[in-house]
């Protein structure tokens, strides 16, 4: 069972894709980001991510894809931005008929270190410990992403 | 010159075709809607806003494509979900190579009546005249969507 993890941004997405062993052992296939510079205009940067991410799904061909849902109470204009990218992420799951899991920054932090309001630092740190690496996954956006396909995993094994 | 406006949503998208003549006449080509039922999986809804608009595009060829941009200081859940639609509709004109063009519901009202505080009705009058139909064209969304293609030929003028 091959699960891809998103974590939705228009200036970086962070992507990350982890096999889960019979055992139930889960193990690191591939982590990334499709990032663009400053001031790329939205349109270029959606059509980047549409193509990077049907690139990781065709090389990767996971089974279920995991896409961190939005919360921002804060900041209605970046929430928007990201949104754009969240659609665009979605669309190319649902072109590839591959099931799609959504869960809150809150369902992830919960599930991944116990505690809905833990520091982004621990997630990381779990995701370091989960997958048996020496070292967190880099960028955050990549282990992030990463965050939200084992939080699947771990939900998964709770049903 | 054919100018495709589109009036972003999830639940319900509006598009709207108009060509401009010469003498600067604009003239309605096509207009609807893309619809989907009440809680439709939002994936499903992408995917279906995504192959209708490839096959407008594709049926009608504009040389520019118009998105109204999303303002909503109330309600960001709906902003969230309409942004996820836009930016799907934005990627099916980028893929396309067209010229992209955004609006912000004041500045198509203004543009449109004169006055950025108008309402709804007075805008769809506004089309209807534009367009010298002898009713409003329906429904309301894909109206707003020839609202924004007339407002960027109206803009071009000022130019």
């Amino acid at each position: 069972m091959r699960i891809l993890g998103i974590d939705p941004g228009t200036g970086i997405l962070g992507f990350g894709v982890v096999d889960v062993e019979k055992s139930g052992k889960v193990k690191l296939v591939t982590a990334g980001v499709v990032k663009s510079p400053a001031h790329t205009p939205l349109d270029d940067r959606l059509l980047d991510i549409y193509d990077s991410l049907r690139e990781v799904m065709e090389e990767t061909k996971p089974d279920e894809v995991v896409i961190e849902k939005l919360f921002f109470a804060k900041n209605v204009t970046t929430a928007i931005s990201v949104a754009h990218a969240r659609g665009v992420a979605m669309l190319v799951a649902k072109q590839a008929g591959v099931k799609i899991a959504e869960y809150t920054p809150l369902q992830i932090k919960q599930t991944m270190t116990g505690y809905g309001r833990a520091e982004k630092k621990q997630v990381q740190e779990m995701v370091r410990v989960h997958l048996g690496l020496s070292e967190v996954p880099k960028p955050d956006d990549a282990a992030d992403a990463l965050a939200a396909a084992i939080t699947h995993v771990m939900m998964g094994k709770l049903r």
